[in-house]
């Protein structure tokens, strides 16, 4: 096969958009989709401060990149959550990469608002450490853009994590879910930073493609608690779907966003300051902070020294 | 595993209703998810004639099997579309179904009517014979019912070939089609009928364990022509979220069904009588007149001759 653009030997061949690719093409090619990401959804204000969420991982690293090399004023964000034999090896990853890059590198850490990590806190409140942490790791990254004047947060969601939850959220019809799934999350109270996904035009295998040809230095390994997580069958069933009708994931994603506004928008939220921390809440005391002290009420009680 | 209902052993695992039944209660809940079907849907009016398409197969003949024994008055109609080694047997199945039960048979006949079968047509017409098939089927079928005073028209469809159609509906976003998407398709046309679905609610497992355990003489053979339909990957993928998540199948089609005046319904069609057959058409002339005339233009044609 060779390249569509200068027909020199093709490096990776792209059945969604019926095209092959060199090296070189294939590198401008995913910032193309990325810049056509920002365009089209209007993802971002001229001269924005943009805080990247950096877990570490392939996602993120590219996405850092890539935004650094549009000429984007990107800063990094890891929130540390404190998982057992990763979460270390997590925050190397991204402080190196960081430096590497002469970024702002901001390091937020679970055990240092709380007191404890994910791995302690899951396992002594028997709760799903995933569930868990993602609503904790959403405080997090909320709480501190809120504090450092962000107005904007990016994650390296892909085309196939979104193409998941839209499978999920579609079969399930979960019409208020699919009325936010968009890649711009717009800020619902002053409070909160607006949420954007640079990667929603871009597969997984493209991300990972660019990641390892431009040598980012991503963790390979998983986090240990991700095991059967409920999205990977959707993104399999989806991919199944796509061996067989090249181009159906992006079809998928991008004819949904034409159709979004069909599904009504959820009644908006009445916000109210936690009592404990003073952040966004609809109750009086955010869930952050209710799980927070569960555990430690559940750490220090006599009987349950005992039961250990 | 025992029945859920009478404690005795268990025949059959119903993973979607997290249920075990014996023989006797799987078939009781098969007339019951008719009758649900039947009620919720609002599929017929008190005392209406019900013109069952029957093909041959397990579907359509558990349909007219169920609707008899629940005693709705019920005729068959078998479209003879003339598919070479297929055809004929198919035939046959229904003729002795039909005799067997002592119920009307009407046998409309391709070949009859347009001088001649699928088969040959698509190959002359170099056409993918399923897409000409179900065109000229669905002409058929509604003339018919037309033509014999019909007001229902009951089709075999299950929900693993709605939720596969949904599916395919849905990642295209085909807003349109999903608009109609139901179980009851009302006549748009006095000249038309309504088309009903009564085994929406059960999977295609359901109605082949009820197929063989009542014994229908149906036909095993799939028509030679129905290789790697696409409808078939939307069917794999949606089994394999449903292995992982029982229940899902279901859930898709029902909460679909609630939620589907969320598509806006597409314009009324202007109905016109056709110049040649004089059934309705929105054209001069009928997609079925044109495709019959084209095929013995082509057929007559002196130079074909030659290059046959």
């Amino acid at each position: 096969m060779k390249c569509k653009i200068c027909k020199e030997k093709s490096l990776i061949r792209l059945r969604a958009h019926n095209i092959s690719l060199c090296k070189d093409h294939f590198l401008s090619f995913v910032l193309d989709r990325v810049q056509k990401a920002i365009r089209t959804y209007q993802l971002f204000a001229v001269g924005e401060r943009i805080l990247v969420a950096i877990s570490g991982g392939k996602d993120s690293l590219a996405l850092f990149e890539i935004l650094q090399r549009l000429g984007y004023p990107v800063e990094g964000l890891h929130v540390d959550m404190g998982i057992e034999g990763f979460s270390d090896q997590a925050i190397d990853t991204v402080a190196h990469f960081l430096t590497d890059r002469r970024a702002p590198f901001h390091l937020y850490s679970l055990l240092d608002v709380a007191g404890v990590g994910i791995t302690r806190m899951a396992s002594r409140l028997k709760r799903p450490p995933c569930t868990l942490c993602g609503m904790m790791r959403r405080y997090l990254m909320n709480r501190f853009a809120w504090e450092h004047g962000f107005s904007s947060l990016a994650t390296g969601h892909n085309l196939d994590d979104e193409g998941a939850t839209l499978l999920g959220n579609t079969t399930n019809w979960h019409v208020g879910y699919l009325a936010k799934q968009a890649p711009l999350l717009p800020a619902s109270h002053p409070r909160l930073v607006k949420k954007v996904k640079p990667l929603v035009l871009l597969s997984e295998r493209e991300v990972l493609a660019y990641s390892i040809l431009r040598e980012l230095p991503y963790q390979e390994e998983r986090c240990p608690h991700a095991r059967g997580a409920t999205s990977v069958k959707n993104k399999i069933a989806l991919n199944l779907i796509e061996y067989h009708s090249p181009g159906t994931k992006i079809r998928f994603y991008q004819e949904f966003q034409k159709n979004r506004t069909i599904f009504s928008q959820p009644e908006p939220t009445h916000h109210q300051s936690c009592s404990v921390c003073g952040f966004l809440t609809t109750r009086e005391k955010c869930q952050f902070c209710t799980i927070v002290q569960r555990f430690h009420d559940l750490d220090s009680a006599p009987s349950d020294s005992l039961a250990m």
